[in-house]
């Protein structure tokens, strides 16, 4: 007989043999207890829009072998686990996933599910389409992407959102707190991830949570309570219940063996009071959940039945389900004041030399598209207006729901895998495909003149140039030596009439140029350079699948204007072109001046650049009018991205983490030409083999533009490397600067600083990096210098004078945040592939004290909003005799003011419109400009008869009037009850129908029209 | 602006644009269709009763961090999943956890679920409360287990499985297909590990279904349809749809990317076609499913129902939701001839150099554990029914789940963790401690006279000796100086009357023994040894927590005799015993012949034992009675376990993969003793540090009795080893053995080879070892050796004239399948380890040909049933005064049949008593004996009176005559359609009551009494 453990004393039998088992009912009733600490319990999940998995890989779980994710699970689950407990409740976030499900259910889940929401049961909340990004998102797009689902929410359950949740954007932005959470009626803002050093600090001081006052323009107006979570938005740890989650489970079976409920309600109890004290009043949250669980959610609520029944038993702390809502509510009844937060949370460091700065640059690529369909589906859904909206299509939904979609945190962040990044540019590819349609039936519609002949002509068939950025074109790469015209029908989405220099490939140097009157204007034409011409036709090959037909030789440019949201008409025809207007052959241009010195001055208008030749480079801006003079040097440099090998922070997609700064060295082959033209100057720079830059300066604009074209590259080396551009000046700027916010506020940055709490800063560069949207700049006590950027980027201000853009970024590791690839970009023809080259541009200019920010408002928003321009062929005259030439959608006497943006106008479903209107400045920006601003309503919509206009919240999924009676009016630390008075544009009249908009501010309309 | 890949045709667009979302429904009402391809899918899970995680954890799901599983959310969720549509079917095994299932939902859960089980929704196969092993299980084991699972399905459902469903065990035995599912009225039986070879050849002949006759008395009276899957009991790959796994889901909506129905449903297909390709019929079985799946059953089911609507849809092939049930329905449909099994499908490979044959010896402490309490159990039950069953307790039903439990593939398999194992031994443990009470209540009250004057004496406290194989015995550790007698109640489960050496540890040499008649009888003291007192005080400490209070200084050995299922009463007390019967004090006895020669002989009855005095070893059995005389050689080997590091196929807790034979070397220390006496003769041989061996031969016994105690081994030469003995003899066997199969049939094996394939043998050892729970033999022309064994070993014979026993395995590597730990036992004292040591016994025979059955079959069931031993201790002669001191069960003249074993006799908790009668012998086997018996159940039942006695499928779940008018009749094919007629005993007269059972036959009742 052999000896096993078969004597162990048994103890067990305890419990083994003298219990009787039935069934167990929880007592999950509580609410919040007054006396007592109240653990909020919130039930959720976080499902990314996207990003190791797409969007629609998330949402039906394939692909499962890249992450174990399947949102439909979700969702399925978590009807009949609520269901099953009237207590218990559930948030849903992401309405694009939501969405998605929402439109596989059968009508009797819908009324339950409807029934849930009604009740309270499941909160949808957050509300956008997705949880967007606030580095890399521009904010009308995430205007854009909140009212899509916030709409949809409203419209299908009668609901709006009041928390907002954005528990994991990487830092987060004050546009986010004071327009997308306060604007928007939120009564709260949650959010997981800040500057571990600041967290450190706010668990000390009690101060994660907050009064958030992200505006200087609005101030209390705007202001929104804000909690940080305390670590992240997963539980307490030891308390995860999905499916195969392995926190140990409640075992309150006495049958079996493991029984352990007096540890488990100790460790709840014990993770409650440590949480207690870092937290103001007797209310802490833990969330329950984290990335995409609750597949099973019924895991979830089986043990927080447990713990609310056996933690109440016990007693000393009170568990309750409950949601942000609740929390919120339960926070405001305390009464108490809270600490006042301005500005906003960037850059976020998540460890020591971890600054996540490095998505600020991300994929440029497709920050660039975002940012390109950002503006053209603001300026097609004007189209669609003028047209008539098409429920049936094509119209403009695909391109919102694909924007949308990119706004997310992974997506337009450059955070995702490349295969998800490859299905964001796919939908945004569809969604534009579709809107382009809209918008060239739209043309062809509006261009057609219904007192005239033509009404029965065939429809015409406009032809858009979305490559126009790799030099392709091919309606206008066409032969018009058999006596065609190609029409040129500019239409601008500004609501000022505006005249800009635009540029299109042609195939044939006698062309001329005529505006709508016939009569021929200035041109000029700029030889297309090989490198252009190289990128053009292996970017063909490799997104189009073919090779261009057309060869163009030239750019042909000429200054167009059209008026306020609305068109103007150019017609290029063969001609021969006036000797004088083209300069010269050569292109080459030196005054006979400069051919003896080594400085040369470029730039036809007040703008000048001097460039030193034998340097081959900038050294001096001058602006003649306003007697501005600065010694510039700019240049380009890259930073070579940590492997990793030291303390396992590669640099990545996620985070900046340099280890070197190299300047880039010519490889013997840099050139530097100057062309000349009545238009503009180009100073052509090829400054190595994978850095090309053309540097151009308009007549009549006061600016520079750099047009940069940077990759492949190299990284034969095994170095990654992160490539930026550097603007020096001798401007004493104190470690000073300033950048945007999500494209809005400007905010004051200080080198090596935080307002917060005393910085401990170890990556000097990393760690002072900022997400630019519309630009940064740098000021002394005379002068400004600001940088307009054409998408978000990364920028600092690494030395006093200086700014510095990170443009591109090549990396050879992952960072370990999740993403599991290293951030290296290739375009591949047939299965040869070489890194992603970037074309982008930046632009520069330097003002007097106090001046800059018309520009860097008014020209910020001809940036976003370039004119759109659709091309046809037509014979000889006919199209001038018969079209419409030029038309404004406003009352043609009108333009908005100045200082005011139209941000959307857009037809809704039900045949109403939706505007938006912004004022573009802030408070004490510029002496004219930061007034009360007025809009006539009337005259916008000349052409029709209004019948009523209902001002709205931010997301327009609520009257304004009745958002502002709900807010909560929270208590700031430290201040008198009063919140200070802030300035906001009146109530609109209904019969004069004026619109006043304070600095900075945006209302929201929904306008019924008879 | 930059370049993306944003201009990808937008192809998608065709479904994107156009479908509009609406719910879908699945058409899962599908049939089977006569001539297509029927794929049956069988939704099914795989719990293991403990494994990586104890019975208790895997239920609720805790200690995830080993394993990811949790039956409760497999039942919770598969509710919902079948209500939601009634055509969606599901399987569940295993009884331990519906059990525990059950006992926890509420009364409508119960209610619902009784539905979905009425409605066949939901099935109940196999039954058992496990999965039960085919190796290491004792039939009587196989039998409870199975029985208390099927009753209670029964008593709660009304239902009787139909399927046997053992997909997992290692190799699979004759009794499980003869006795454990034709006998208990199951239409077929499915598995998966066959040998790989073996499985090759029946998917090229299409025999991977065939008709298994277990038994060769029983044959087709005992057949049963079995069938082998192709290759596991997963899913075809690609078709798993656990959450989170990452088989291609069926995306078939067209308004998402990837929809892929055309390829999943080309895919499913083509796996359909594969596999009927290799299976007779068109009806093919997919188990979708595998270890512990359909923890969200939905994900299962979603996948499912999509597959069954497109494949459907398409038609090529006819998928539709099934059961085992329905699928042995169908293929019994067909009415076709199916390929004869019979013998057994061990041992088992599952590739090159893997054969599955280390578990017959793994963990044999708890192998050997699990044989002491079966035995128990038996015992303990007739004992409860003697007294009459209390339902609250104690009562037998705790060692019952223990002891059922403990069959699972992974329990007294030895595959389990440690930490596992050790929870099987507790819960025995537990059983035990509750059973013991149980038992010593029921002797307390049997041996109380009614019609004496003690009934007000008080209740008298019996207490027992489990330890006695560690040489701890309290109750007769005791000093008998002050005039106490120790009374040993001696309780005898078997039908005969039986008389057996009884020994027990004292700690005082002057002590008689005196039977119930106050006669001294003979005696033996033998001194205890060093070795045996280091272990009992080690174990003590290990696993009692305590040293030893007094130290026994010999074993006290007298011969006892008990009536059957019976007791006698015997007295210890202190006195002075004969000169003579205690030998010397030396104990070391040779005659003086054997001082000059080497050859010693050992044996004071008709067997003698001959050693080599200078070699210290067995050199000569000899039994002068039969005059069978043969030359022996015993000996101790071990393989060096392979560790893994030429291919990865280690040697472990599952796999035997020998590198190396090694001969255990003498250290020096070898030592060999003779002790004779008057009742038997020991030699005691230290084979080196840690084997010692002692055999004992009885004088009124013809065989030999090794007692070994291996351990702990060595391993600090970095080897694994695995332990064997050997007995060579000169006997020409050519290459021939016989082993048990689960202690039942013996089946004939024959080295390097199998009757079912051409065998290519890599592991000429790993590869001929067989599961032994009884014994084994070889034979000659003249003479059978046999071994029996105390526990299921490993046993083989490699070579002609040998046999060897595999005792002990301590491994250094895990062996791949899954456990992850290597077998590496130990015991701890103060965080002090060492190797598990090992107490056994086998026991050696040699008879003239067709003379051993008797031996094999009388003295194996005297091994399985020893003597039940209950001490007490009492003053003078008191005991023998006032009590009842001999106890028959039965009838005083009766005794049942010699070829007849009571194998249950058991009281029902309605009042009822469960009688199982096996006939102990095959056809053949013996010639007096293999012939039918008969058992007057009137005189087994002696002192009750019978009202009804109802004859009962073997797991009393249901009668005998409706399971035989049930039972499907399949043809064997190249048989004429009559199978051979199969003698059995006849139906039981209910006036007489008397029982027929043939050879090998097991019948089982329920007898009502009045």
């Amino acid at each position: 007989m052999a000896i096993g453990a078969w004597i162990l004393i048994a103890l067990m039998c305890v419990f083994w043999c003298e219990v009787e088992s039935k069934y167990m009912v929880y007592n999950t009733t509580s609410k919040i207890a007054p006396g007592k600490l109240n653990v909020h319990l919130v039930a959720h999940t976080h499902d990314d829009v996207g990003w190791l998995k797409t969007v629609d890989q998330y949402y039906v779980g394939s692909n499962n072998s890249i992450q174990g994710a399947c949102v439909q699970n979700v969702l399925d689950s978590i009807v009949p686990a609520l269901l099953a407990d009237k207590n218990r409740k559930f948030i849903y976030v992401e309405q694009a996933f939501f969405q998605r499900w929402w439109r596989d259910q059968s009508e009797a889940v819908q009324e339950t599910v409807k029934q849930l929401i009604n009740s309270g049961q499941l909160e949808l909340i957050n509300g956008g389409m997705c949880m967007h990004d606030e580095a890399a998102t521009h904010y009308i797009d995430m205007i854009d992407q909140t009212t899509l689902g916030h709409r949809f929410i409203k419209s299908e359950f009668n609901v709006t959102p009041r928390i907002g949740w954005q528990i994991d954007p990487f830092g987060h932005s004050a546009v986010q707190a004071y327009l997308l959470s306060a604007e928007v009626g939120f009564d709260s803002l949650f959010f997981a991830r800040i500057d571990y050093q600041d967290r450190a600090k706010r668990k000390d001081e009690k101060s994660l949570e907050v009064v958030w006052r992200g505006s200087k323009s609005l101030g209390s107006s705007s202001q929104i309570f804000a909690g940080v979570f305390p670590e992240n938005y997963d539980p307490p740890s030891n308390f995860n219940y999905e499916v195969n989650d392995d926190s140990p489970i409640v075992q309150d079976n006495m049958e079996l063996f493991d029984y352990n409920v007096p540890e488990r309600v100790n460790e709840f109890v014990a993770a409650a009071l440590s949480q207690a004290n870092i937290t103001r009043t007797n209310h802490v949250m833990w969330t329950m959940g984290t990335d995409f669980k609750y597949q099973y959610a019924h895991t979830w609520f089986r043990q927080m039945d447990k713990f609310i029944h056996y933690v109440n038993q016990d007693g000393r702390v009170n568990a309750l389900y409950s949601t942000p809502s609740i929390y919120t509510d339960a926070k405001y009844a305390t009464n108490k004041a809270w600490p006042l937060k301005t500005d906003d949370y960037f850059p976020y460091a998540d460890r020591i030399n971890a600054y996540w700065t490095g998505y600020f640059t991300s994929r440029p690529a497709l920050k660039g598209y975002v940012r390109t369909m950002s503006s053209y589906y603001l300026a097609a859904r004007q189209l669609e207006f003028f047209k008539g909206r098409s429920k049936v299509g094509p119209n403009t939904d695909s391109l919102a729901d694909a924007l949308a979609i990119a706004q997310h945190h992974d997506a337009v962040s450059g955070t995702s895998k490349q295969h998800v990044a490859d299905d964001y540019a796919k939908r945004l590819s569809i969604g534009y495909e579709e809107t382009a349609k809209v918008v060239e039936s739209s043309l062809a519609s509006m261009t057609r003149s219904s007192s005239k002949a033509d009404s029965g002509s065939p429809v015409t068939e406009f032809h858009q140039c979305l490559l126009l950025n790799i030099s392709y074109c091919p309606p206008s790469e066409v032969d018009l030596s058999n006596g065609k015209n190609l029409v040129v029908v500019v239409y601008n989405p500004l609501g000022w009439k505006r005249e800009d220099v635009i540029r299109i490939p042609v195939i044939d140097e006698n062309v001329i140029v005529k505006d709508s009157g016939g009569k021929e204007i200035e041109s000029q034409l700029l030889p297309l350079q090989n490198a252009s011409l190289a990128i053009r036709n292996y970017y063909s090959v490799a997104y189009l699948g073919k090779f261009p037909s057309a060869t163009p030789k030239y750019w042909l440019a000429f200054s167009a204007s059209a008026p306020p949201i609305g068109f103007n008409t150019y017609f290029i025809s063969r001609g021969k072109r006036p000797v004088i207007a083209t300069a010269s052959k050569s292109h080459v241009v030196y005054s006979s001046e400069e051919k003896r010195s080594d400085v040369i001055e470029v730039g036809p208008g007040d703008v000048k650049l001097v460039y030193s030749k034998n340097q081959g480079k900038l050294i001096r801006y001058i602006n003649s009018r306003t007697m501005v003079k600065e010694s510039v040097r700019q240049s380009y440099s890259f930073y070579s991205g940590d492997d990793g090998s030291v303390d396992e922070q590669a640099s990545g997609a996620y985070i900046f983490r340099p280890n070197h700064t190299y300047h880039t060295r010519s490889d013997g082959q840099a050139s530097f030409t100057v062309l000349r033209g009545p238009l503009l100057d180009e100073v052509h720079q090829r400054i190595n083999s994978w850095i090309y830059q053309i540097t151009r300066v308009y007549k009549g604009k006061e600016y520079a533009e750099f047009e940069f074209t940077v990759g492949p590259i190299p990284i034969d080396d095994g170095i990654g490397k992160e490539v930026v551009t550097q603007i020096s000046t001798h401007m004493k700027t104190n470690k000073t600067f300033y950048t945007d916010s999500s494209g809005r506020d400007f905010i004051e940055r200080i080198r090596d600083y935080r307002k917060d709490w005393n910085l401990e800063l170890n990556q000097p560069v990393a760690g002072n990096y900022y997400p630019i949207d519309l630009g940064l700049y740098i000021k002394d006590d005379s002068k400004e210098l600001s940088v307009l950027v054409d998408r978000s980027v990364g920028g600092a201000s690494i030395k006093d004078g200086q700014l510095e853009l990170m443009l591109h970024r090549r990396l050879l590791h992952d960072d370990n945040r999740g993403v599991a690839e290293a951030l290296n970009e290739t375009v591949c023809v047939q299965n040869k592939c070489s890194g992603l080259t970037i074309v982008g541009k930046y632009y520069l200019r330097i003002d007097p004290l106090g001046e800059a920010a018309k520009w860097r408002r008014s020209f910020g928003q001809e940036i976003y909003s370039p004119f759109l321009l659709a091309f046809t062929e037509q014979d000889g005259d006919e199209w001038a005799n018969s079209r419409i030439l030029s038309f404004s959608g406003m009352d043609p006497s009108y333009v908005l003011p100045d200082n005011v943006a139209m941000i959307t106008l857009q037809e809704l479903d039900d045949g109403k419109v939706l505007l938006r209107l912004a004022h573009l400045y802030e408070i004490g920006e510029d002496k004219d400009l930061s007034v009360m601003a007025s809009v006539q309503v009337k005259k916008v919509f000349a052409h029709k008869k209004i019948n009523e206009v209902t001002e709205m919240s931010l997301s327009a999924n609520q009257g304004r009037a009745e958002m502002e009676k709900k807010r909560l009016v929270w208590k700031v630390e430290g201040s008198s009850g009063e919140s200070p008075k802030v300035v906001r544009g009146g109530p609109v009249d209904p019969s004069i129908l004026v619109v006043e908009l304070a600095p900075m501010e945006i209302r929201t309309f929904v306008i019924e029209f008879h």
